[in-house]
C-alpha cells in the first residue's frame, strides 16, 4: 500500500481554542478557518473571565464580526458567579459548556477553582440541562505533597473519577490530556466522559520544552511513554478521544523572552497550521487513517454537533515539505505559530461545501 | 536557640566550576573569590575541549593571570585523545581529574562519550595514578527507551555502579546529582565514590525552570521529592556529599531569548553569590550547621586538598535581605547571576587569612 497523496476531511472541529480579546482576537480568529476548521469551541479565560451568559453572547458576537463563517461554541468560566439559575440561562442561550480551571495553573486562571464540592449544585443543574463540563485537569503545585507540573495531571485524575461517580450523566471532557494515566482513566470511565488531545502533545515530550519556551505550555508535555499513550489511543481510533488544539496565542515577545523576574507565557499557537499539522503528526505514528475520526467525528458525536450548513469538505494534499514561516503583526509585536521554521508534509488543497 | 547572626567558614572550595575562555573568562574568573571561594575545580568543556595536559596547564596559566589568588584544580575532557600515557603525564603535571560528558547532553559536549568500555585502559591507569573521574551522570535522551531529561540521571546510575565495581579504587565523583535515586546509589557504594550537589538544585524543582530559562540547566531540577533527598543528605552532614556549584555563565542574550529554532542556553551562574546563597539555602531547610562540611571539609577530604597557604576564614553576616542585582558587561551583552532580583539573607563580612 503506497502512501496516499490526498486525504479528504469533512467538517473538522476544534473542541478547545483560545480566541482571546482585543487586537489579538482580530489577528487569531480568522486563523481558525485558515487552519481548516469550521467549528471552534471557545475558551472563556479572558480578562475579566466570561462568567455570565451575556458576556458569552457578546463575545460570540465579537467573534462573528471578525469571521462569521465559523461555528463558535461558547463556554462559561466556572466561578462562584455561576449559579444553577445562570446554568439554565446559559443553556437557553445556546452556551455549550462550562470550563473549570485550577487556580493559578495557566493563563488567566487566578480565579480558578480550589475544591469542587461547592459547585455541586451547579453541576447538578448542568447535568439536568445537559451542559458539558470541561476540565483543565491539573492540581496546583505543592512541594509538601510532591506535586509539580510533571504529576499535576495524575494528581487530578481522582477528582475526575469522583465527579463522574457523583454525576454519572454529566458530560465531562478532560481537556488536553498529556499522560498515559489520563488516557487509562478516561477509558475506564463511562461514555459521558471524553478527552481532548492537542496536536502538540502528540508531537512533543519534556525534552522539547526544556529551555525552549516556544514549546512551553500547560499542561507540560511529559515522558516519551506518555506521548506514546496519546498516540496509541488516537491510532486505535478510540471514539472518546478527539482533537482540542488548545491553540493559545501570545505576543512573540512574551513567548521568546524570559527575564529573571518574568517567565515566558505558557501556550502554543497551532490554529493557522492545524489541519495540515495534525495530518502530518498522525501520519508520523501511523494514524493518518484516523484523521477524520480524530478531528471531526468523535468530537461532533460527543458534543452532538453534526456538521452544519457551512460545513466543508477539505482535501489535504501531500507536499514535499512546506516550511511554517507566516507570522502576523500585532501592534509593535507579532504572533508566531508553533512549528515555525519546521516543515509540514501536507497542505490544504480544494475546499468545497458539504452538500448533505 | 536563637538564629545566629554570624557564621564562620574556613577555606571554602567549589568542586565544579565553569570558568570558560576568552572575554567571558575574564569576567567570571574573579567572581570565584568574590563569591567566597579559595579553590575552583575547573571543568574542561572549552572549544576545543581540554583533552591534553599541555592545554590544561596553559588554561591554568590564563586563569592565574586573571586572578592568582585562587587554587585552580584542572581536569581533562575524557575523549579518545586520552591515553594511559597521557594520564601519567597529567598526574605528574598536577592535573586533578578527568571529566566525562555524555555526548550532546550539555554545553560543548558534542565530543562526549557513548560507551565506557573503550576507556577501561585509561581508567585502569587513573586508578593507579589516583586521578579522580568526574562523571556528568546522564545518558542521552532516547524516546524508544523512554529516556528524557527527567530520567536521564536515573538511567545513568547503573553505569556508575558498574564503573565502581570494575575499578573499586578509582575515586569517582558523580557530579551535580539531582535525584533521590542518585543520592541512594552514591550512599550504597564504597568510599571511593562521592557526589557533588549544586546550590541551585537544593533550591529548585522542575516548576522553577518550566517556562523560565534563567533557571534552566542540565541536569534539570526534578521533583520536589528529589530536592528533598538532596536537602536531607546535606542536613545529615553526609561526608560523601559536598558542593560543586556547576556555576555555568552564559551571555544574557542566550539565557533570556529563545527563537523557534534556537533554545536557551543550559546553565545557571552562581559564582558571584555562591557562599551567601549556599548559607541562605542551607538555612532554609535547617542545615546551616552543615555549611562548613558541605562547602569545604567533605570535598577537601575526598580530594585530599587541605586548605593551602592562601586559605581564608570568612565571616558571613546575617542581613535583612540583600537583593541580587549586580551584572557584568560582556562585549555588547552582559552576564547576569542566578537569583537576580531575589534576596539573600547573608553577606560576606570579615575575611582573614587562616593561620595554621
Amino acid at each position: 500500500m503506497s502512501a496516499p497523496t490526498e486525504v479528504t476531511v469533512e467538517s473538522p472541529a476544534d473542541f478547545h481554542v483560545h480566541l482571546r480579546q482585543g487586537e489579538l482576537s482580530e489577528v487569531v480568529t480568522p486563523q481558525v478557518r485558515k487552519g481548516g476548521f469550521d467549528l471552534a469551541y471557545v475558551m472563556p479565560n479572558l480578562r475579566p473571565p466570561i462568567t455570565k451568559t451575556e458576556q458569552a453572547i457578546a463575545y460570540r458576537e465579537r467573534l462573528k464580526a471578525i469571521d462569521s463563517s465559523v461555528d463558535y461554541l461558547m463556554t462559561l468560566y466556572l466561578s462562584p458567579d455561576l449559579t444553577p439559575e445562570e446554568v439554565r440561562k446559559a443553556k437557553e442561550a445556546g452556551i455549550a459548556g462550562v470550563k473549570s480551571y485550577p487556580r493559578g495553573v495557566t493563563t488567566n486562571s487566578d480565579g480558578g477553582i480550589e475544591s469542587y464540592e461547592i459547585y455541586y449544585p451547579v453541576f447538578e443543574e448542568m447535568q439536568k440541562c445537559d451542559l458539558v463540563l470541561n476540565l483543565h485537569g491539573e492540581v496546583p503545585s505543592d512541594a509538601a505533597s510532591n506535586t509539580c507540573v510533571l504529576n499535576a495531571e495524575n494528581a487530578f485524575l481522582p477528582h475526575l473519577k469522583k465527579l463522574h461517580d457523583t454525576f454519572p450523566k454529566l458530560r465531562i471532557v478532560l481537556e488536553h490530556a498529556t499522560t498515559r494515566a489520563a488516557v487509562d482513566m478516561v477509558k475506564s470511565l463511562g461514555d459521558t466522559v471524553a478527552c481532548t488531545i492537542t496536536a502538540h502533545h502528540l508531537a512533543m515530550t519534556v525534552d522539547d520544552w526544556a529551555g525552549q519556551s516556544w514549546n512551553y505550555c500547560k499542561p507540560v508535555a511529559k515522558y516519551p511513554s506518555d506521548r506514546q499513550a496519546l498516540q496509541e489511543v488516537v491510532r486505535q481510533g478510540h471514539p472518546k478521544f478527539f482533537l482540542g488544539s488548545d491553540s493559545a496565542p501570545h505576543p512573540a515577545s512574551t513567548k521568546s523572552v524570559a527575564t529573571p523576574s518574568q517567565p515566558c507565557a505558557a501556550g502554543v499557537y497551532t490554529s493557522p497550521i492545524l489541519l495540515p499539522f495534525v495530518a502530518h503528526t498522525l501520519e508520523s505514528f501511523g494514524a493518518l487513517d484516523r484523521l477524520q475520526g480524530f478531528v471531526s467525528d468523535h468530537g461532533r458525536a460527543f458534543y452532538r454537533r453534526p456538521a452544519g450548513a457551512n460545513a466543508r469538505r477539505i482535501v489535504l494534499r501531500r507536499v514535499q515539505g512546506i516550511r511554517v514561516e507566516d507570522t502576523w503583526p500585532l501592534g509593535g509585536d507579532r504572533v508566531v505559530p508553533f512549528w515555525a521554521g519546521k516543515e509540514i508534509g501536507w497542505e490544504i488543497g480544494d475546499v468545497s461545501l458539504l452538500k448533505r
